[in-house]
């Protein structure tokens, strides 16, 4: 108990005997608790402050919030205590602050907070969790009805429709919602299930036909706009590595033992890559299945010709662009064959076409840029007249090739069959 | 019409003078069908064939399936007709043997042969188009639930265990199956939302806590050995390349002008690439969703040290190793979620741990191979004693470079969260 006086501080006995015979009066876990509190060994004092019993549990709950020890608290109360459910509650309190929501839902529905775990799900789109505290609450039926139309506003501003139609369809207990939620998010299958199995065929020409026609339209228009953008920057690449290697060449012409402009060059370039990332190429990922992506993605890239590393934010975009058609096959698997169940051959025929020949273009242009176009401006200046100096300094040179900067070729899924045989 | 009788083949007007006239008697679109045919011109054959009415129609059947002129036939009946109906149906059984059931399923489908399209989708696992039909029949209520137990067996074969429940749930109404699926399938939100759903708490104790515990262990036995591969992996991939560098720096010291021994490597292990998809290592990609699959990625790769591209293999196998621990980041999110929920805070963060440390491992080895280990072996060399040939010579090794061996370094999903703050 001694360690609690540094003998530096307290020279005179008179000054901590009072303090030391205080703390003999206290119970031994809350004396050890005063100590370890008092020396900021913050573990150890919820230790001992736990086992003092439900008189100092708030002592206990404002240390676990103000040195945030949740997790260590919660091993050490019954988790079917008061004493667990209020550290669950402040817990959770903390989780959601740390936006963490969802987390904090599961904290209190598994210590008996229903409603409040209804809460953190609803405001985490915790869809599922929300749906299965609700019952478990019960809530009665209108009100529940209500909460899934809420969680499914949310969902769909999220895109995910598929998750949506459940909500409609089995809580809300509306069908016919549940499907234009389905037709909104291009799910064809999924959605002539629902029509059949609530037998509303009346949808099909209401809905489902109008949306196939519009969605065959706007993909076309999408794969146009994508190739004419594949052909721009592949023409303009081809331009950037004739500038760069014959600027390269004639850098080799002066052939200086030391190569100083070489270096130069190369140091200006690798400074240059940190500004890659802010690079005016649209490198977007994101998923195409709304509207609102796909215009983000044919957004044209404010082309800034000239610019370092252009070439680099050219592999780029041409990687964006491979992927991005690449990725839409089962996309239009399922637009082509809900087509032609409904006897638009003509239409789900040209789009077929269209989609090949865009998949065919990427896949000639993916050799000529990722493999001739690299390894041509890559390859060491070698012949007769070569010295050892100017093959060093042809390595030297910058060339699209670094590893930190060339994304790798996209990869196209060609095993996955999206084209129907039966479309001429 | 002449042109149907070459002058070369009939010198004399008496040998074809009888058929042309016989060709005269026939009805204009008939006569010219004839002609076409005889010309081989099938596709036109079959336009004028089309044109020549019902008691021609079996003559078009056969020309069609004869030379397999399904889609061009269909174009020219009038969707309605009993003609469109015969071709679809012949197409449909063509398509079957194509091993194309769910197209011949929508060819059927579409012109009103109902039954004939249930059997092809039920043959192709096309479930959500089976059920529609079955619907539209309408198949009655226990042929319904028949039907759909004979799906849902489909697809638990292909381990497609969200859809098993849809059709368990809605189509045979048995709710405590359509869980089962979902708890033998790890979908364990949507497993827990149908136990609400259907008020069956029950489950939680008799099968989800322990699927729950079985499926924690499992993984952990699963980082396991994965990691313990990647060790092994790593440290077999060093030396390889050690001797590779050595090999390669006697090569050099013999400094002959032509290289010739180099060369010879170097043809005699780009004639090794062709073997390389044989490789005994394990490139399994398959989804880890099962017991099967996992089983298959865990087996051993048979260790054939020092073949030739063996440091390829061990780079194949590491990408293999990277590639599928980074992908179940969703799968441990989901189970340490529930397991969370049912107080399981004990083994989820020792799993939470587990899988951490491997991710970190994976992190750490990415750069060690493939950038500083694929880089250090790729340095030309160039000294005080290189000359023009030994620096050329050093480019012309084999090197694990070549761009149709090395895998890209396999891209780890770090913006995915998986981890629980909840979790110690």
């Amino acid at each position: 108990m001694n360690c609690l006086f540094p003998s530096q501080t307290f020279k005179d006995p008179k000054e901590y005997l009072p303090l030391l015979n205080m703390l003999k009066t206290l119970e031994p876990n809350y004396q050890r608790y005063t100590i370890d509190k008092h020396l900021k060994r913050n573990r150890k004092a919820l230790h001992h402050l736990s086992k003092c019993g439900e008189e100092h549990f708030n002592e206990a709950l404002n240390l676990v919030k103000d040195q945030r020890l949740y997790s260590e608290a919660l091993g050490r109360y019954p988790t079917d205590s008061p004493q667990y459910k209020a550290l669950s509650c402040a817990y959770a309190e903390y989780m959601v602050e740390q936006q963490q929501a969802e987390q904090a839902g599961l904290l209190l529905w598994r210590c008996g907070e229903a409603v409040r775990a209804l809460q953190a799900f609803v405001g985490s789109a915790s869809w599922r969790n929300a749906l299965c505290v609700a019952e478990q609450i019960p809530l009665p039926p209108d009100q529940l009805a209500l909460l899934a139309r809420d969680l499914t506003e949310k969902l769909i501003a999220l895109r995910r429709y598929t998750e949506a139609a459940i909500l409609l369809e089995q809580y809300a207990k509306d069908c016919e919602e549940a499907i234009s939620a389905l037709v909104t998010g291009a799910v064809w299958e999924e959605a002539l299930r629902l029509v059949y199995l609530y037998n509303r065929q009346d949808i099909i020409e209401t809905n489902l036909k109008p949306a196939l026609l519009e969605a065959c339209s706007s993909q076309t228009t999408y794969l146009e706009a994508q190739m004419a953008m594949l052909i721009r920057h592949k023409t303009r690449l081809a331009v950037v590595w004739e500038v760069k290697e014959k600027d390269r060449l004639e850098l080799l012409d002066e052939d200086v033992p030391d190569c100083p402009e070489a270096e130069l060059y190369s140091e200006a370039s690798s400074v240059m890559t940190g500004s890659h990332a802010g690079s005016k190429y649209s490198h977007s990922n994101s998923s195409r299945s709304s509207k609102n992506s796909r215009k983000a993605e044919r957004k044209k890239p404010s082309l800034k010709e000239g610019i370092p590393l252009e070439d680099m934010d050219l592999l780029h975009a041409l990687a964006d662009i491979i992927h991005s058609v690449d990725k839409i096959r089962g996309e239009v698997h399922s637009l082509l064959k809900a087509m032609m169940l409904f006897q638009f051959d003509g239409q789900a025929g040209r789009l077929q076409q269209a989609y090949g020949e865009a998949l065919q273009m990427m896949d000639a242009a993916l050799p000529e840029v990722w493999q001739e176009g690299l390894q041509q401006s890559q390859a060491p200046i070698s012949g007769p007249n070569s010295t050892a100096n100017s093959i060093m300094a042809s390595f030297q040179q910058p060339r699209p090739s670094a590893t930190q900067e060339t994304p790798p070729p996209p990869k196209m899924r060609n095993g996955v069959k999206w084209k129907l045989s039966i479309l001429k």
